[in-house]
């Protein structure tokens, strides 16, 4: 993957289990810290999204570990649009210790309204941000 | 504590950090969990609760270890009602590990309104809950 | 799927997002406390598998979501075996809320020495608790 | 409290419960982040502390609300060095909204071997992090 955009994250003590390893629920948590500061960077902050009576909801996600997280190592999450349809979009990620790929993972996720009321055309403000000429912020 | 309430509990892996055992704030997390299933006990499940429109929010909380929880021991929470007030009430906790105190805790909730509008009265489901007569369903 | 073997959960307050849902994380947890129940249930509890030296490692894990658990949903994750193999083992799984499906997902395992040492093949106790004329215990 | 040293933190969305507020038990998340932030401020990476057969055991915790933290809020906690003793200490937290406090604390702290064989003394190195001439680094 591409994975110009990386971000940071800082793993927890409480996240590292009895093995000395993140446990793998924790990976969903970091993908989507990622989502949020990719949507960021790329000028909408999630809460926007969610103002505008929108949210991004995940419905199909799968994650491959080729290497582990421990307390302390220098983590990140290096993240790629893979596709945009019509009321969804995939992002790619790569979490990585100290560089090194740990975990590779795809999640698809559908524009849907905050009210409950199901799925929506992605918003221009959300499409944009998705396009590969998003100006980062 | 008298704690004839008693809700069992199964540890997590998740939940055990390097050093093989329960990571504190996951103590919290019984604690919510054994106030749901004591109250529930009580006679008033916690959605009928919330259906009313009300909600208990935590506003002091204190705890205190004795010894630990590791992947596999059998553990309750026993339950106390402490106090009753006005618009509050405080529960009296111990977290047991086969019989064994661990952990002593007391939490002191307010009753709120889901809407966000603030404190309320205790419902009177609420209190009846609360009550040393309150039937066990 | 087959899904005879059914293991029961109950979703937790803090669980629950502020969409009013069970957010996308929780539910490797409950594939976790699905796979642990699973063991037990064919005969080897967990512990007595990280007693042996040996624990499951998850190399790949894929969920798609078709539906939502609230607060106070009657919840449970069906599981079956999926695949066998030398070293690992697919699971696959059902969550489902008042017995319809919310959520599928497989899950392969590698199994592990607990000294970080690496790849095991299946122990004896693993195996026989996966093979499909497992006694129920 | 003095607080002059504030460790920054970003709420997660899987953090916020369906009341839209933060849920109590990732305040002792958000304690134990800052004690990490703060002894590495005081330089003493906690993995040093680790690496050395030490580990700091919570005994005692106590939380205050007067506030909430919403998804996307600027959030930090402020760390002050509230007692020292032999083999024990205690910090005063606030976790604070957009500079506002929502949350006091106070944590104790035993001194353990990571060997499980109990208290000790505090290291020289952890004696120097929390004394008030400690050089931030």
């Amino acid at each position: 993957m591409d994975g110009r955009f990386e971000h940071e994250l800082t793993v927890r003590y409480l996240e590292v289990d009895q093995q000395g390893v993140v446990f793998n629920a924790w990976y969903l948590a970091y993908l989507d810290d990622a989502l949020t500061a990719f949507l960021a960077h790329r000028g909408l902050p999630y809460r926007a999204l969610l103002d505008s009576g929108h949210d991004a909801q995940v419905v199909h996600t799968e994650l491959d570990w080729t290497g582990a997280l421990g307390f302390g190592d220098p983590a990140s999450v290096a993240v790629d649009v893979a596709a945009v349809g019509t009321t969804s979009f995939t992002l790619a990620f790569e979490v990585r210790r100290d560089g090194t790929p740990v975990c590779a993972a795809r999640t698809v996720y559908v524009c849907v309204a905050t009210d409950g009321s199901g799925k929506r055309p992605l918003t221009p403000a959300l499409r944009a941000a998705l396009s590969p000429s998003a100006p980062a912020t």
